[in-house]
């Protein structure tokens, strides 16, 4: 059973990482060596989409919230992982707000 | 020019009309006299939906953000008087919660 | 291996899909009965949008797009089996149209 | 007033957009010369993004259909006029799949 608190965290957890994620996406298209950034730039896109749809499915109280939270938290975690290579500002934001709402979609999920 | 602080207070003001938009038409769905609610469910939907769009608009600094929150101000104004019709908890807190969002699209499209 | 035919199979199906999906939703919110359509609105909504996120990923070539395909196809197969118990020709159609695509997506995410 | 045939003719050409672009958009993503393509990576992404939400729009009947589409057909222009510069296959066939979904929006917006 999910409570409503922890559905708001990750809700909450989401949105902090669209944000991230949208700002990385453009900031690596604005990049010196964007030859380095293609991973990033694909992962953030679809990063940022699938929080989107995560909280349309939680926030509509979706019977999916759950399988779309667990697909959620796998392509947070590949995002975070991949961002993590880079030192730049927006992608170091970007990781450590993907690994924070992996561990809420992996909550969720359970 | 548009301000970060703008931006950001205009991205937050979306997220909280998406929650409160896609937390009304789930309950309007489940509304013992539905057939009134029919414009509030479909306003709710298409309102939760442009402010999904303005948000990846704003975080992405599309080009195109200052037209896309001119219309999700028009949408929300609508969702707003729609929703104010109702004595629902949930409509009450989704009209507040559109005049709110349209109120700072409206500020962003100027 | 994912043949390029299957996935253009796949992308048609999932069109084909939202389209009756979003009719369906426009049409039994009309409905005089709509009391009895509540299930039907609410999946016709989840099916047009997990499509539409389907069709992103085939035409991106998400590394994701196989369990995106996944999930669409059991989302489908709950519409289909909703919609199927209504005699709304938008109903029936739209059952029609959420098998064919269930059947694309399962072979798709094989 | 807008036809069946006029609105299932935009809503075809978007569906054909949406496929061109996120084509463009993988494609460009893995280009040699990806130094040349930032412009074109992020329009493809908008345009591809602004076609979903007009062929949800056209399919759920929403009144706000015509200004969507209008929004949509500028999109449209511009992705086909930054596409239009590159010799890619995938960047030629995306200009010209933008060039015709952008004068079908253009007919239902008027």
């Amino acid at each position: 059973m999910i409570s409503t608190e922890e559905r708001q965290r990750c809700i909450e957890a989401c949105m902090e990482c669209v944000e991230a994620c949208n700002n990385c996406y453009v900031s690596c298209l604005g990049e010196e060596h964007i030859d380095m950034m293609r991973e990033c730039i694909r992962l953030d896109r679809e990063c940022a989409d699938i929080c989107q749809f995560a909280i349309k499915a939680m926030s509509s109280n979706s019977p999916y919230m759950q399988q779309i939270c667990e697909l959620c938290a796998q392509i947070c975690e590949d995002c975070a992982q991949e961002c993590g290579k880079h030192q730049h500002d927006h992608c170091q934001r970007c990781a450590e707000a993907c690994r924070h709402c992996a561990e809420a979609c992996r909550s969720m999920a359970a």
